[in-house]
Parts: structure tokens; C-alpha cells; sequence
């Protein structure tokens, strides 16, 4: 075991502090990776207030994490020390159901094993991002490309794969139309790669305030939904729509705005269950359907596509101590548009 | 215009009557069908027992009919007197909107016009098949092959292309596990089309009646569902669900049966919102979603489907003055599995 500098909640209702965690000795597939920025993601708060259930102390968020490889283990195959890697929301699974031996790791029938939150295979408590280290196997360890810097990398490796993974799956290219529902986070990095995809990309956000963003991050319109005639007149548009916002949305009307064989991709968490009447999804042939994430190899898949268009997440770099102010401001939408923590500083 | 029998309600909460109505002269592009059989939908009684909204009267339903051309208009091309012949459930569209030069008039952006209770492009109430003649454009007229006979083929107007069309679409074939909620009109014709395009099928139905059917229509697998434990059993099995029953299903656990990319798709006309859950869908990137019959080419291809794997629906033949008493035998799910009307009767 190794002793590493992390930040983390030390008790319930706690603020973040310095903490030492302990990571495990690299065993033969096994890569140490020195982070050099973890990002905030919403999740993390959603975690550590315990909005998803209860947790365990101390907790250590951070599923975006980008850093350089400061060790290897016996038998890795993939990476060298010095090598640019990346972990996301999962460093493991089974491997041995349908799902895992499909590549799709994120949707593992024994429940893949969470960055931080879940419980490794060696029986600890796993822990995430916010720290100056990690342990991880290397099948879960995701190599970054020279093209796209390590801040601006980080929230790809969960943001982007939770966007690009529908976008991919339900066909967003040259000829499509897609939607965008909500402008943050997930949002911003939708755009950017639906946009690099060939789509015509329109982003659906509440208030007019981020229409000059939009535009600026590839998006042909912007449409305001608070005003209901807005969405009226998007009647029958979309190819397809993901929706990255996590409250309630009249889910018929935005049902409405798909063409034949529309679909609209939910990855904003609601907690509430969606209200669909049936001449939604059998007018039009529409579905309703949702993703998580996305696998390692897509994951992989999705940081080359991003290095090769030169495409990273808009960031805001933070140090250690601001992660509670920065908490804060996520829960009011006040970042544009991702929080990244700078290592440098745990 | 020519006066022909019908049976029909002539006043609201009224019985089914013998009626003379009125149809069209032959335009030249349409066929004079002499209707020798007429199925008995659903969809019939919900609309003249006013369940799904105003009508007016005299209403005559029926739109799973099967006859003889009798006639045809100048420019008609396809269809000469003497042919077999069936109309479902549409006799026209707007055909110029995208979704009708795709060949899916159901889903036409104007509303396709329905077999009956509808309004013709003459302005004119439409009136079903419960009557010895209709007159019905060609381009929704179907041709139904020497290999079924009419009565077995007239069910698949409806209930064959409602079945039929999401199981193709949404690939149904060998290696493909199916299951079909509800054992009726729909179920039953579901059945036998999802195993004969090589799916492996399974019936979900609530009792046990109608297990020693659901060998015999070609089901590999029932399932009662009355006892929860069953479906706990069946989680994670499925690459398709297609829903017969318009009651309310608790959908989450509908969709927890489904497999890695699998669809649930409504056919019934549920009449209170779906509620559903994001994690049911995000996980194993489930979809919901629903399907209306088919467009005319997919019936065609359905029914020459249907005439080379020898299949037709399970019937009982009644005549006409028995329509009001098979209607309630229907409410009570007492017919195996369609009633169609003997027109010779009217």
C-alpha cells in the first residue's frame, strides 16, 4: 500500500479537506498514475451530499481524471511510464458477462466497479480523482492523445463519452438533426462533438443566456423553451435529441419534436419517472431511451475522435482549496463549463 | 354514388342495425371491392362505444377486410376485376408530407384518413367494412395472395401488420429472443409471425389458460405472469418486447426483461401515461417505444409474407346479426382469437 494526498468529505454533511488515503500495490496489470487534473463533475455532488444514497467516509470523488503514468505493473501491456492516460467513471467489471465481453463494460451485469464509491475486487472501498494518485487496472486505463491537453481532457472522460456514446449509437452524422436539451456540462461537450460528427446541431436551453455560447461552440440554432411556442414550432425537426437535463421535462412535448423514427436519448439523471402517453412513442415511431457513459473501448474511441478534431471541454482550472466554493456554483449552473482541479495543488 | 348494405350504429348507444349507406362512383383510380369478410378489431368497439372520443352516426366499422374486385376506375393499374383483394385500416393519406413518400402513411404528418370514422377527400364520412362494398383508392388497396384464404387473411389487415411491423423493424429473426405480452387478436397473429421469421418467442400472459395455445400458434415459451416471481425470473432475457395490452403494465419491470440494446414496443393503445423510470432505460440502453399498423407496402409485404409461411389468424366466423354479441365476448376476452364477420350475412 501506498500513502497518497487526496481531498475528500471526512464525515456526513462535511466539507472537503486534505486527507491521506491509501492506494493498493500495484499488482501485475496495474498502472499508478500520477493526476494531473480531476474534474467535478455534477455526479460527484450528487455523491458526496448523498442525493443518491448513502456513502461511505471518507469519500473521495473525481471521475475525470487525466495524469501521466509514474509506474507499470509486471505484466502491462499498454502503457509505459511517461505515458498521457486517463480514468473515467469505471476501473472494473466482471469481464465475463454478455455486456463486458461486448465491449460494454458500463453496463455490466454484476454492476462495473464505480471509480469511486463502489468496492474494488480486492475488497476496499474504491476512491476517486481528487487525489494526487490512482491505482487502476490497465484495461480501465484510457490512453490520451498528444493532441488534446490533459485539463481540457479530463471531463471527456466523462462528459464526452456520456454524450458521445448516444450521439454515436443513434446515428448523429451529416444529414441529422440533432438536439441538444440543456447547456452545461454534458451539454457543451455535445455540441462540440455532434457538431465535429456532421450533425446540424440545435441546442434547447431555457433562457436566452447562452445563445451566443451556443453558436460559438458549433451549434447551427439555439432555440429559448421558455416560451412554449418555442418548442410548438420545433414540431417534427429531430433526428434525435439527448437530453442532458436531470429535472422533469414535459417528456410528450419534446416526444413531439422527432421526425420518423426519432429518439430521444435521456443521460441527465431525473429522479422523478418520466410521464409518456403511448400516441407519443407510436406517433412518429418515436422512443424514449437513455445511456450511461460508455464503454472502454468507445471511451477510447471517443478521446481519438476528440484529438483528431482538436476538441476538449471548456474548462475552468480550480485549485484544491476552492472545491467547496466550486460545489456551489455547479448547483447554480454558474460555470461555463467544467470545473477542473489542478493536481498540482492536492 | 351506390347504395349498399351495411351494419352500423345508427345513434349513439344504439346497436349495430342493418343500414344503407352511400359509396362513391368510381374515380379513376379506385377499385370496387365486393367485401366478403370483415374482421372484428379492438379498435372497433373502443371507437363506437365512444371510448376514444366523439363519432358520428350512422358509424359502420370494420377495417380488416377481405373480397373480390368488382370493379375498377380508368387509370387503375394495379387490380383488375376478379382479384383478391383486402383493405386495413387507412384508405388514404395526404401522400406528399416525408413519412408518406417514405412509404409510411400511417404515420402521415396530415393524419392519414381512416377506414371509417374519418373524412374522405371528397368531404365525405368514411364507413368500414362492416358492409357488402367499399370503394378504396388503389394505392391502399392490398393484394392478398392465392395462398390464404380470405377469412384467415382478412384479420391481417390489422392485427397482422400491427404485429408484423414492429417485429421487423425492430429485427426479430434467428437468434433473436421475443416475447409478446398478451395472448389475443394481436398476440395470437404475433406469434405466429415472430416464429415463423425464426425468432425464438416467448408469450407473456397473466393466467395459465392459454398455455397449451401458445405451444400450438408456435411459441417456444410461456410465462404466467400473475405471479411477480416469473417475471423476476425473466430479467435481462430479451432483445424485443412487443406490448399487446393496453392496460397498465408497471413498465419498469417490463423492461427490466430486456437485454443490452433492447426495445419494448407498445402496440396497444394504452390509455393512462406510461411511467417509467430513467435508470430502466439508461441501463442496459433500453428503449420504449410504440408502432401504428404499417405502411401499405409493409402490408403487402406482410401479407406475402404471411400467404408463403401458410399463416393466417385463428378465427371464429359469425354472421351479421351476431356483431353486437361478439362485441361483449371481445370486452370479455372470450374469442379465439378474432371474430370475422361472413359478409355474405349482410
Amino acid at each position: 500500500m501506498r500513502t497518497v494526498t487526496a481531498y475528500g468529505v471526512p464525515k456526513a454533511h462535511g466539507s472537503f479537506e486534505k486527507l491521506s488515503i491509501e492506494r493498493r500495490d500495484l499488482g501485475p496489470k496495474d498502472v499508478l498514475i500520477k493526476i494531473a487534473f480531476a474534474g467535478i463533475c455534477h455526479s460527484d455532488i450528487h455523491t458526496v451530499r448523498e442525493e443518491w444514497g448513502g456513502i461511505s467516509y471518507p469519500m473521495v470523488p473525481g471521475h475525470e481524471i487525466a495524469g501521466i503514468v509514474e509506474e507499470v505493473g509486471s505484466d502491462v501491456t499498454n502503457f509505459a511510464v511517461g505515458d498521457r492516460a486517463g480514468v473515467g467513471c469505471m476501473v472494473d467489471s466482471c469481464r465475463e458477462c454478455e455486456n463486458c465481453r461486448a465491449g460494454e463494460e458500463q453496463y455490466c451485469l454484476k454492476g462495473n466497479i464505480g471509480t469511486y464509491n463502489g468496492v474494488g475486487k480486492d475488497g476496499q472501498p474504491t476512491a476517486g480523482g481528487y487525489s494526487t494518485h490512482i491505482v487502476v487496472d490497465e484495461h480501465f486505463v484510457l490512453s490520451i492523445p498528444e493532441g488534446i491537453s490533459l485539463d481540457v481532457a479530463a471531463p471527456l472522460l466523462c462528459a464526452g463519452i456520456t454524450m458521445y456514446s448516444p450521439l454515436k449509437h443513434w446515428g448523429a452524422g451529416p444529414g441529422k438533426k440533432v438536439a441538444i436539451v440543456g447547456l452545461g456540462g454534458l451539454g457543451h461537450v455535445g455540441v462540440k462533438i455532434a457538431a465535429a460528427m456532421g450533425a446540424e446541431v440545435s441546442i434547447l436551453s431555457r433562457s436566452d443566456d447562452k445563445r451566443g455560447d451556443a453558436a460559438a461552440l458549433g451549434a447551427a440554432h439555439f432555440h429559448a423553451t421558455g416560451d412554449p411556442s418555442v418548442l410548438k414550432s420545433l414540431r417534427g425537426t429531430f433526428d434525435l435529441i439527448v437530453n442532458t437535463v436531470s429535472g422533469n421535462l414535459p417528456i410528450d412535448t419534446y416526444l413531439s419534436l422527432l421526425r420518423l423514427d426519432g429518439v430521444m436519448a435521456n443521460v441527465g439523471v431525473a429522479p422523478e419517472p418520466f410521464q409518456v402517453r403511448f400516441s407519443s412513442l407510436a406517433g412518429n415511431r418515436r422512443s424514449l431511451t437513455g445511456s450511461a457513459i460508455g464503454g472502454i473501448r468507445e471511451t477510447q474511441e471517443m478521446l481519438d475522435f476528440c484529438a483528431e478534431h482538436g476538441l476538449g471541454a471548456d474548462i475552468e482550472l480550480i485549485s484544491s482549496h476552492q472545491i467547496n466554493e466550486a460545489y456551489d456554483r455547479v448547483v447554480n449552473s454558474d460555470v461555463r463549463y467544467r470545473f477542473v482541479i489542478d493536481a498540482a495543488t492536492f
